[in-house]
């Protein structure tokens, strides 16, 4: 084993590119929100300053769990979003602060097993407010300065419903020399402005980005869906990029093209929708077969859900994780209940043919998006796709855009 | 306020006799399960010793959420359990050290604000296997002597199935002359000897029990009609005994006489039925308007659920719990929200009508429990005691209890 | 064979008392409701005078699918009922002509096979309304007079909500002399007066009913739940009278005290809840095992649905439905399919464990009562009936009846 | 009015040139399976000789509900289907006489009121065996031959699933110089050929069809997406063809390409997915509103269901059906209701609104189509449609139909 600080430990693109499977943590702001720590709506991330020991202690179960990449806790910690809506916070706690507190978290866990540490950005509201090019990337580069003083091994520009400000994020970060990763929260249907996931990769891909892919907003299925559309218009550019891909952990085959925000359950009730850890095995197995190497999650995902893709994955990675020591394989941990019809539980086919109820028979099983009139359901657009012009496309959502932007 | 350490910091009763609402916390072993700490199948508590920031963390996470109760993290830590099923643990831990690692835990973080801590014992693989009334008391004894040698403020003795062994922990434990509450984990139609929850309430009671009721085994609504059934019990014997309850945080309307150790989602796929906070809110105030002064929870209560007792129950209390600072009530943090649709779930009325999907449309709303011929539903059990005498009843349940001894 | 007419055509008695099995009809107003015939709401039989074209066409289809009894189509045909609401029907029609001309084709088509006529009343507006003994005994008289007129072969009191009425009513039928059957459209609570199954059924069979049972409000399991009590209190009470069980069509677990009436898809879209042909076989073999042996259906009952029965009991009966050359048996009309997966349908294993998917996604299964808050579920009354005494819970039903009587 | 036999008459074609809404009538087959006249699996006619006064009854019901077009009774009454699944018919009947009989009934009831006769053919064995065009056409030559000497009014080619054998019937048809009407049974991706439903629409229409459309196999709403892409394609062809949709009365968003066959429901355990007449108001305006003027229905189409599409135009058309006499518009019947909450169900509102309960909380909302791995649902053949050329999705579906010739 090469000890990490050796310039010899392998990066996450030498890691990539031997064919290693690389796993993503889980979800931070939806795992702390019910933990105590986030504040759901602003969803901003001061804890890493004001309760280290929490988001520390999350950090570790994803380790446990078999994450390779610990990602600093900094989703929304731009100062633009810090100053929009963290006034909640007693103290005034500077974007540099948070940061800060969040890489040296990140770090502190990732020396206690085999992680890279991965600096992160997400989208701005200088951008939705419709900010300058330079502004928006100077918000970006502040960010970047505590990553680079913090030495991160590696960077990643995720949750953007626009290619666009995800090409600005993945130049600044390009900037660092370090390598780069680009996630998306778009589903089959495309960005916000309506361009598709094969143009959006490539678009990336041009910028910069060493792995693409999506997370957030979809389940894993849909997510799935939109990484292979992106893996196919890569492959028609004849690019070559990583793919990756860090989905909810909700079944939402119901959501529009803005995915889980628009459901009615959002974000207070979903629960009837988390995935169980035999989902997860399922997903990870199709994103192996589809060719991605960097499978992950996002809100929703549990430290037991990360660990569901290291067990399913062991056979090609040749070990199991640590925290797999609590942890039957398949339910194997029931064989020796008392009870005859649970120590039947203890095997693989029953757990992957049970349908779960839901114990909520007054509840139906799908929901209509609230915005339905507005954004529509992804087999409404799929047709509007066919039946109208491009252009025609593209003017609808500009003018949701601008809606969006007043 | 008065100091703890100090004889003068209101006890357990001190509080209940004064009216006051205490608030417990939530499951141990699910959610350290799921956070790569507990084994499904034994649910041993070896993780007080092998990962104290892990225990530790959920403590405070319930803490912060409102419990004024730190139940030491000693379910199933009786020697002959760990015995039992043990043997996974890789070093061989001893019982003592457990139950001690677990004591000091507990009363570290209940130091950290207004808590009591609370002494655990649960039912033994002693009395399952027959084992005489000395022999099973001697089991409870040894964990007594760690709960008296680490001064914990009072005596849980919970999850018992046989209202017999309850009555047998609850004398042992009354030797330390502390105060002791003791739950069951039955529904509404008694223990597994077929005693009524209206008798094992008494029985409890002239045991010494200074506080009865259930935990584990059905949700919330099941739950509030046993803790009903013991309230009339004590009532028609004319006995004081404080009430309890800790239900599931799952949804199990079609759950039978032993509880959702039978539903085929048990253990590893719940994940359908787990309660939202508003499910919770309900239940908080159904509770108090039956008179019940502790509330809590056990599997599948993660700390935002103990954090929605303490929020809807905040007007009789007086105050929000510390975890209320990152938590909008009723919704309330979406009211700066980008999308109007969204900013029109920050309401009270919203989340309470909300019957939220499942996103799972392949999946039924009830299961049939697995034992759906051994034990039979409520409705049937429920028919079966107007149609049988008393004592046909309980030859059927010791039937089933010598088939579980063999 | 015995031809009909002779004194020796075995009479209704003679069949039951031999142990045959007596199939029921299925439910008139329902079916040609949805044929065009019956006025939802006023659900009066006018159709006998003026299409009775239709009113035959459909009982010749239940006597092919295995009828033994055609019900003259009288439902709600008393005087004081066709009055109330009849004033819809374009020209006033006497209440003497819709019971002769229910009579005749009831006649003609029994005629066409193995069937006997049944004259059948209901409830009536004149004791909902308060009237007296006399009074309302009157009105079911002047029915009576027509059946004797027409000379059916027995008569039938089905669909009363008070037992006291139906009493009345089996005093009344009792006076032509002819075999006399009784059900209630009650649930295993008890009547609208609270008077329990058990002794409604006690107190119809001493006023000289010969059949007791229950039809219509109910599904299957719910009214077999029920019968199930009338025998007992029958048994307990050493009475010796037949049973009988004419269910709704439509699954209704989530019913409360009244029935399917105040279930929120009442009448107009109960469409999800329709038994399929494999659910009545169940019932059909559940009704035979309690020892009922005048089975048939209510609301709902199609024709394919009594031929279920027929089929379903085909091997203690000795011989099939007519209508059955047009049906291969447990699906066996499929095992020329082209397809393989549809061939592989053709089999009674394939249906019995069938769980039919609604194709409705966005619809609970379950539904509340509107009258909740008034008459409370099954599981609330049950609890209630434990909890209150005897006297409390008349007084309960009195004050609902007197409201409704204003 | 113009009496009928009368050549001012208006035909079908005056009818739709000049605007009017054209109702059409139910489904036969199954509804009569129901009655007890039609054997599922061969699904043959036969019952117009056997039992006429059966099929004279549905045709009178679906008259009164407002259809203007009595389809003869001839669906699966080519010769060699007849050979082929008919000897289950105790004496062997001609298919000359089978249609023969059909056109009479047909032409009796049309009578009775405003309608016209439609004879109608549908696939063929032989096709589907890959017999040649001359013998494929030579079997509907015979049909033709009885409907030219019964003289109705039109023709209709209906319930194909290939393109090219439709537009060989229509070709056929059209040697009498009657209008001819053709409606395939496939969904919005193509034929069983891959043959778009725009193509299909454009070949139909080329080969002499004066109407085409869909029917049966598919819900409403699919329905109308496919007829939506027909009319694209016969406006891009720049073709004046009138429009025709007769779809399935069940709940089908879960079917894959080859329909409703494929539900594991087919054809014994439906009843969950019907619709109810408020569904129906919703397809009728919808269909309306998309342009289409011949709007009936196919499988599980009772009468009522055809009154409703009545109702819902009634504003359009100028008159109620005759059987709105018993029917008050949007649950208005139930004005007089003595429970105030059934009072509250007479409003338009309340049945637009309702989510109807299935009453099975054990059954999901949908099925998986059980050659799902063969034909593969709808999402996924649309995306495949995208990912793969033209050419190699016809080669796909062409080793299919070997498959099937096999």
């Amino acid at each position: 084993l090469i000890p990490r600080g050796n310039s010899h430990f392998p990066s996450i693109l030498d890691r990539l590119n031997s064919g290693e499977v690389v796993i993503g943590d889980g979800g931070f702001v939806f795992a702390l929100e019910k933990r105590g720590y986030v504040k759901a709506g602003p969803w901003t991330p001061e804890a890493a300053v004001e309760h280290p020991e929490a988001v520390r202690q999350l950090h570790r179960e994803f380790l446990r769990a078999g994450s390779n990449v610990m990602q600093t806790f900094t989703f929304y910690a731009s100062d633009d979003k810090l100053e929009n809506r963290g006034n909640y916070v007693a103290e005034k706690i500077s974007g540099r602060k948070v940061n800060e507190a969040a890489c040296d978290i990140a770090r502190e866990v990732a020396g206690e097993g085999d992680a890279l540490v991965a600096g992160g950005v997400s989208q701005t509201p200088s951008y939705l407010s419709c900010k300058s090019e330079s502004e928006v990337k100077t918000i970006f580069r502040k960010q970047l300065e505590v990553f680079t003083s913090k030495n991160v091994d590696f960077l990643i520009a995720e949750y953007f419903e626009h290619v666009e400000e995800a090409q600005w994020a993945v130049q600044v970060l390009k900037e660092s020399g370090k390598p780069v990763a680009a996630t998306l929260c778009i589903g089959p249907t495309g960005d916000l402005n309506g361009v598709s996931p094969g143009d959006c990769a490539v678009k990336l891909g041009k910028a910069g980005a060493d792995i693409v892919g999506v997370n957030c907003h979809f389940d894993p299925m849909t997510c799935l869906k939109t990484v292979k559309l992106m893996k196919e218009g890569l492959e028609a550019a004849k690019m070559k990029v990583h793919l990756m891909i860090q989905p909810l952990a909700y079944h939402t085959p119901d959501c529009g093209h803005q995915g889980f925000i628009d459901l009615p359950e959002f974000p207070f009730a979903l629960e009837p929708r988390v995935l169980s850890r035999w989902d997860v095995h399922k997903y990870a197995r199709e994103a192996y077969n589809l060719g991605v190497r960097y499978i992950g999650g996002c809100c929703g995902f549990e430290p037991y859900h990360i660990r569901a893709i290291a067990e399913e994955l062991a056979p090609e990675r040749g070990f199991l994780p640590q925290a797999s020591e609590k942890h039957g394989s398949w339910g194997s941990g029931l064989d020796m209940h008392t009870k005859p019809w649970v120590r039947a539980r203890a095997r693989k086919e029953y757990w992957e043919k049970l349908s779960p109820a839901s114990g909520r028979p007054f509840c139906p099983s799908l929901s209509h998006p609230d915005s339905w009139g507005v954004t529509k359901g992804h087999a409404d657009l799929l047709q509007q796709k066919e039946a109208t012009s491009e252009e025609q496309l593209k003017q609808l959502f500009t003018k949701q855009k601008e809606k969006c932007c007043v």
